[in-house]
């Protein structure tokens, strides 16, 4: 039978504030079972690179990464990022480690082609070994993903997050009940001051429609439907302190 | 029986440049069998630290660790060095993890004691959990470790690379017959212009007494010795083109 796994993806709001990070930390410890965490990053890396003088440029939400901010990333989202938090589970008795998609060669990107934007060093996922990761789960590890994934020919690439998530979410989706938890500042996906608490396709519909849903809210609501549809048992939207998605945003 | 295990300790000055690192990269990879590599990064660290406005002070060769120093050496050795070897060992066919004492709970640190000068976020290991480590490398996995280590109390600690390197040699003595070679810009331990081909501890007293063994050499060569008395087979000190120590000077 398979077992329970929470794929739980954090962006850089939490992880970058002590105190938010601080009730992460708790909530993803109360989590019953297997775990595993995907972090991101970006605010962090933006300031890091303002004070070494690169440039931050951003297209469609994404950011370019040339040789000098690829440092940065890797930087910020393997060592800074990635070995706190990993710290700080460890310190709850949680066995953490903290992958980049390099790390055991768990997940391979090509590096994105030039179209109408040359993204530099910025990595589409092109294959998941998810034996890596269940391994590592059936041995009591909790795997802390960093968002940088390799080319396979020595280089790193900036990768992002919500991505990384849901392909892991998808490969482990044969070996795993998973349930992907997106967690946000806000509770859920939010109308008229209250959240929405359930929505399938019919609803995403009628949501982007109305405007309820739109801007960055889109593409992350159209990767649920994708991971849904590679088996992912479940999407919740929420916030810190409900990981478990009791009153959250649910994708089914 | 036991196998052998090199256990390959490389500096800044050979990882932070593209030419040695590569050569370094492909030495390692000819070495036979079960292997483990421990990086330094200093150098990158000071750099960084100045171009993000961090004062570096190193006292006897340690460096002060204040909180924004934390922040560099755990974006540098833990994030950028690390990822980087990591990549290009991928590159290579080598099944490389990335690891800092964090990861996995491998070392354990504590802050070292404020004496004459208080280093700050400073680690003296206190406890290697070798079992992690043999486990890893018994399936074919090559560690990649970083200079840092954790508290147990959710903090990163920086740690000498050396002290990492026979520290992980002397715990996993009891599972393999490890080699730990230091690996050095010059091709070994220098006589007249002449590799000094071995010293035990009569020649080490000799030559220290001449003046031919001086400053940083003498505590690495401590190091090697405490590494012998807790078991490991040899050391070496060589350079990047002679890993296995064919030309180097031999520690026994």
């Amino acid at each position: 039978m398979k077992k329970d796994l929470y794929i739980v993806k954090v962006g850089g709001a939490v992880v970058e504030d002590e105190s938010k990070l601080s009730s992460l930390i708790g909530s993803f410890c109360n989590l019953p079972g297997c775990k595993l965490l995907v972090h991101g990053g970006g605010r962090s890396a933006t300031s890091f690179a303002e004070r070494l003088g690169v440039e931050s440029r951003m297209v469609e939400g994404r950011r370019v990464t040339d040789e000098a901010m690829l440092e940065v990333v890797t930087m910020v989202y393997g060592g800074l990022v990635n070995k706190n938090i990993v710290a700080k589970l460890q310190a709850e008795g949680i066995n953490a480690l903290g992958l980049t998609g390099a790390d055991l060669g768990y997940m391979l990107s090509d590096r994105r082609p030039v179209g109408k934007v040359d993204y530099g060093w910025v990595g589409d996922v092109k294959k998941v070994d998810a034996s890596v990761l269940s391994d590592l789960i059936g041995r009591g590890v909790v795997p802390v993903l960093a968002p940088l994934t390799h080319d396979g020919h020595g280089h790193m690439l900036n990768t992002n997050a919500d991505t990384i998530a849901s392909c892991a979410a998808a490969a482990l989706a044969k070996d795993f009940n998973v349930t992907l938890v997106y967690c946000f500042e806000m509770p859920g996906v939010m109308k008229d001051g209250e959240v929405v608490r359930n929505i399938d396709k019919s609803v995403f519909e009628a949501l982007k429609a109305d405007g309820t849903v739109s801007g960055g809210m889109i593409p992350k609501l159209s990767n649920a439907f994708d991971a849904i549809g590679s088996g992912v048992r479940k999407v919740l939207i929420t916030d810190v302190n409900d990981l478990s998605g009791h009153n959250g945003t649910t994708i089914q």
